[in-house]
C-alpha cells in the first residue's frame, strides 16, 4: 500500500502532451488527473469490509457513501437538498488523501497538522486540472470541509453512518481494535442527528446494543 | 475475493426489525442494501491498478468513471447531457456483478449466458430496496444497459474510455496478457467515437502507439 506517500510509482508512463488531440494541455490535464486519482485506491482506512477479509479503501468507502446519499436521502430533514451535488462532494472528499492519507478519526494526537496536510493536497491534486475545474472541483471540497450547506453536512452524515454500520455489523471489529468507548461514538454521530434524526435514532439504538455486546466500552 | 458467489460471508449479522426507527421495513431493507453492496468491493476486474500492484475491482473502477465523467463531460457530443444522471447510472452499473461476476470484454465464451445472469441479479439486488428505490435504481441500470440515452451512451463511453487508459498507461499489462488485437480494441472504442469523438481521437492515437511499442497485436 501506498499511504499518503504522494505521486504514483516508478513505472508510471508520462501522458505526451504530442499524442493529445490538437496538442491540447486542457486535455493532457484531464487525463493526467484520471491517472493520479487512481492512487486513492491504495489509501487504506481503518474500517473492514463487513465480511472482515480486508480493510477498506477511501474510494470505495467514498463510492458507498455516495449510493447511501442516493438511498438515504428522504431522511435528510433538509426541504429541496441537491442529492446530486452530495453525490459530487462524497466521490471527491477523500482525494486528499492521495497526499495526507486516512487519519483515524479517533485518533486525537493523529490529527495534530492533519488541516494543513490536507490544505496542501488540495492544492497540488485539484491543481492537476484545468483552472476552471480545478475551482470547482476545490469550491465541491471546501463546501464540504465547511460543513455549511444543507450538502455538505448531509454528505457527513452519510460519511460517518456507513463507517458506523461497518463497525456494528462487524460486531465492533475496530471499536474493540482500538477500545473506542460509547460517548466517543455519540459525539461522531452528532452531524447525523443534526440533519438526519432518523438515522440518529437508529444508530443510538444500536450504540446501546453494542455496549451491551461488549463491541463498545460503556 | 468472492466473484459472484452471491450473499455475503457466514459471519454476517443480520438487520435487526427490532432496532430500526419504529419498526420501519423500509429502513430495515434500506440498512439491507447498504451492506449488501459492500460485497461488490470483492468482485475483481482484469484490469489492474496504474501501478501494476493489483487488479482493479468494480467498485473502484464504478467511482473512478464517475470521477470521469465529472470532468470530461465537455467532450460529449451531446447538449444538455445531464451529468448527475450519468454518474448515478455509473455509480450503480456494476452492482449485479455482486452475483454476475465481472466478465472479461474479450471473452466471447464468457459472454454466453451473462445477459441473463445480470437480469437474474438485478432482481435480486435491486429487489432488496423498497418497491419505489427498487424502481428508481432499476430504470438507471436498465437506461444504462440499453444504451438509447445521450446519458446512457455518455456513462459507456466513460466506461470503455478509464479501461483503455489503464491498459495504455500500464504498458498494456491486461491486453499482452490476453494477446489482444488492435481491431478489438477499435471495436471496444466505438461508443467513445460516438458520442465523445475528441475522447475517441485520443484513443486511436494511442492504439496506434501501443501497436508500435507492442502492447497490441496489430
Amino acid at each position: 500500500m501506498r499511504d499518503g506517500s504522494g505521486a504514483a510509482g516508478p513505472s508510471r508512463m508520462p501522458v505526451d502532451a504530442r499524442m493529445v488531440p490538437g496538442g491540447s494541455l486542457r486535455f493532457k490535464n484531464q487525463v493526467e488527473f484520471l491517472i493520479e486519482i487512481d492512487a486513492l485506491k491504495h489509501t487504506l482506512r481503518q474500517t473492514v469490509l463487513v465480511d472482515l477479509s480486508r480493510r477498506e479503501n477511501s474510494v470505495e468507502h467514498s463510492w458507498h457513501i455516495a449510493l447511501a446519499a442516493m438511498m438515504f436521502k428522504e431522511y435528510a430533514d433538509a426541504p429541496g437538498l441537491d442529492t446530486d451535488r452530495v453525490i459530487r462532494m462524497l466521490l471527491l472528499h477523500d482525494l486528499v488523501e492521495i497526499d495526507a492519507g486516512d487519519t483515524y478519526c479517533y485518533d486525537e494526537p493523529g490529527k495534530a497538522g492533519q488541516k494543513e496536510r490536507e490544505d496542501r493536497a488540495a492544492d497540488r491534486i485539484f491543481g492537476l486540472l484545468p483552472e476552471d475545474q480545478a475551482r470547482e472541483f476545490r469550491a465541491l471540497w471546501d463546501e464540504f470541509e465547511e460543513r455549511r450547506t444543507p450538502e455538505a453536512r448531509f454528505a457527513h452524515a452519510m460519511d460517518r453512518f456507513q463507517a458506523f454500520v461497518h463497525n456494528y455489523f462487524t460486531r465492533g471489529h475496530t471499536w474493540r481494535q482500538h477500545r473506542i468507548r460509547k460517548s466517543q461514538v455519540l459525539e461522531r454521530m452528532q452531524p447525523v442527528q443534526a440533519i438526519a434524526p432518523r438515522i440518529y435514532e437508529y444508530a443510538a439504538t444500536l450504540i446501546d446494543d453494542a455496549v451491551g455486546r461488549g463491541y463498545l466500552l460503556p
